[in-house]
């Protein structure tokens, strides 16, 4: 006898007849904090921590979904994940559940060791990680997103002052659908992406030289965020894996109290 | 001579032409708070706090957008807003900036003086509010929103134990895209739908006669997050003044951890 | 009849005896959205937002408190407040829970109109408030805080590289205890402490002339976050009407993804 | 040749002498993002993700702390911690600062692996910890802290209602200064005084018997915020190695959209 967690012995309330007419487009769990095994692209697991998502689309004529089944996909799976392993996870949902579409999200901080550029000295640095699949009557996607610190330093505020430029923490956030038959793509690479645009990538630990390093590098790589999020567009768009993208830069400003924000969305065909 | 923040007299960097040939679908500013005075629909003005979006296209050949102007505009119509003043502020960012689209969101809180049932003791409750506007190449778009805590009761708990449900707090988020041609739409018409279909409205102030009365009201009106989202989605259906809505249900459950979340979108011709 | 919110006719729940011998240090309600009248240094009233806290002692002997008190309490009060209000708020529910001590907090956004340095255009700038009281067999105090948004621009990086220095937003949050006897301390007064020792205000609002300008006085600024906590010290070491001072200066670094962060308590007998 | 982060090797600003007479409590780094390997009771290691804050005291006459030597000793003993570690961490820091006062503190989510009470099926449910230290004049202090979500129901509610009692989720936090020369105090021996005052635990994973129970177990287990503050000081009150305590419980009630809340702090000799 299966016992879902919803379902009654006497009266199986979710399995009512529903005579309202509303198909749900997606019913589950959110905000599920849950350990992940994160496969990373040297072949090594990284063990982190993760805020999950799990929905399935449910039909007009039932009242009710099971809830408890969408943790025991997630446990079933969390030990070990890679961008496909959500997808084997929506569709797993989709069987289980009988549901005609449903969708897995993942988030997580991940940490890189990071060396210092001049002393060479050596720690981690987090960004986050997404990855998620959505499975449905259009076909299946599967994505990975990452969101980095980064350094800029304004190229106007450059331009016009007699010395100094005003500089910033900002913030990416790149999501990407992965091509149906492309290679895997990783997360560190999005992160080099990311690096590569910014006027100076984040570091955990600067020694005196390396904060020299730093501040000049940022003062000769002045961008505003439309150039940080046009720089990264360019290289996605020479990437065969990449579907479809999602750009977002944001500098939490210096001289104000809010964010300037560029966004742009582009793909192959889209 | 006009002077925007971003441009320079030598040499105006945010003018300076691009070749990356990539165009920027919205840059501006977000998280920005600033004071609104809200038309309520009874005709009074609600002070409140938002927090402000407000971005719009860049053509691909130019480098930069002018930031000061979106916080122009927002300061310049910011003392009496109602849903359709969003529009009226995207279309003047698309004026002064020359762009092709643009897009203004403003979320704030707002209050309700409510009675508690039987005492008829008043106290305030907060409930969230969102109005938006999209103007571009498809058209315009004027949005309305709430967010709204509610009690609910699981049907599932009570029907299978000898005595007792489990409850707890959940989150109504309710958006939708008013019709062209409708009416006014408020927030508090919304709070009403949302209210009608929890298992109880949650009250700022409860005497022990209230307490009472909602304990069994909840217990009487058991909701899975699936009815209240398909009583909502009935509701909106009914409203001529609806072009299309995003309906969003989360119960922060008292047995778990995590969440128990709904969603459907709908509309006319969607 | 009074009908408190926990009390019940047949079995007064909150009223029975409890034999664990555990007094309560604070019990109540926080997290409570409500909104604020606040009486500002020229006479006005701003109108806000406010999230409050009100909590009161219980005896050991005692099971449970009266919860609907508290937001009674702040109904009563909440359309005009200024920092000696929160103390008659305390008081009013040591008097109607029979407590011995109780503490009021209220938090909640203010908006300041600010001027440009130089277009001297005009903008709002959000700064945080707090306002709060204890009473108790230790005496009372009234206490008065802010947080602000600030730009500094780091010493050791002007120094050591040979152009440019980075920058970043900083947060600086000051409270105080004023003095039993002492006049009034507003909100105001305490943000242009802050200003002073930063290396520039933020502004909401900055043309190109003022962002010039905002940018070299910045670089002619240099500060550490023990610089600008130093600054804040001896600003109000002078002034009578403080008691004792709590400072923490935050720097959301822009070469790191964390915050460099210097905090300082002291007072007048301290 | 030491290279400290901010020293300048013409100029160590840093080290100028500073005549403002204002020494810094605390001054270093906070919202550090880093991973962590904390040892646990069973002698296995559980990898997670931990944010961390390291200051020292800085003497009125120097400038400037070295910000990069905290990241230093983060870095050097993250990946093996228990609340003994968060010590050898803060003296550490006062030896290479030469610092009269240190402090470090920890927090991190762990996961422990749950069964159901009835199916026996197995979870993962989050609860926080906290690990900290501090070095100074008045002697050393390690202490411990969790964070739990629980379920609770309203004794006032249950008993005045015809049927039925409202229940919502709760959050416990417990904090307690370690006795000098006692045995290790573990997290998950915190956790079970905390679950064991609750009107039920929380389970990450529950089937329709273990929905049954668990509604059951609540509905006959009613709690007021005060009623399981004083079941867990009363346990903490038994344990020799607490040399002190903070308990906070919250409900997130179901009925309102405010917290209730209660604090206890005490200890012995306190």
């Amino acid at each position: 006898m299966e016992a879902a967690s919803r379902i009654c012995e006497l009266s199986d309330v979710q399995a009512d007849y529903d005579s309202r007419a509303v198909p749900i487009d997606e019913v589950g769990v959110d905000r599920v904090a849950y350990p992940l095994g994160v496969l990373m692209a040297d072949g090594t697991t990284q063990q982190t921590v993760s805020e999950a998502e799990l929905v399935a689309a449910l039909r007009s004529e039932v009242r009710g979904t099971h809830m408890s089944r969408f943790i025991e996909v997630l446990e079933a799976f969390h030990d070990r994940v890679d961008a496909r392993t959500t997808l084997k996870m929506a569709k797993e949902l989709c069987r289980r559940l009988d549901a005609a579409s449903s969708r897995v999200a993942l988030r997580f901080p991940l940490f890189v060791a990071r060396e210092a550029p001049v002393s060479k000295e050596l720690a981690r640095m987090r960004f986050d990680c997404r990855l998620s699949s959505t499975v449905g009557a259009v076909g299946e996607a599967v994505a990975i997103g990452v969101g980095v610190p980064i350094t800029s330093l304004c190229p106007c505020s450059k331009e016009i002052s007699d010395y100094g430029a005003h500089s910033q923490r900002g913030r990416v956030d790149v999501d990407v659908v992965i091509a149906n038959n492309g290679e895997a793509l990783w997360p560190d690479e999005l992160l080099r992406v990311i690096d590569t645009a910014a006027s100076s990538p984040i570091y955990p630990l600067l020694k005196r030289m390396d904060e020299r390093y730093v501040t000049m590098q940022a003062y000769d790589n002045p961008a505003f965020v439309e150039d940080v999020a046009r720089d990264i567009v360019v290289a996605l768009a020479d990437d065969e894996r990449v579907q479809s993208y999602s750009v977002v830069v944001a500098n939490e400003e210096s001289i104000h109290d809010h964010r300037a924000v560029a966004r742009v969305r582009g793909g192959r065909g889209a």
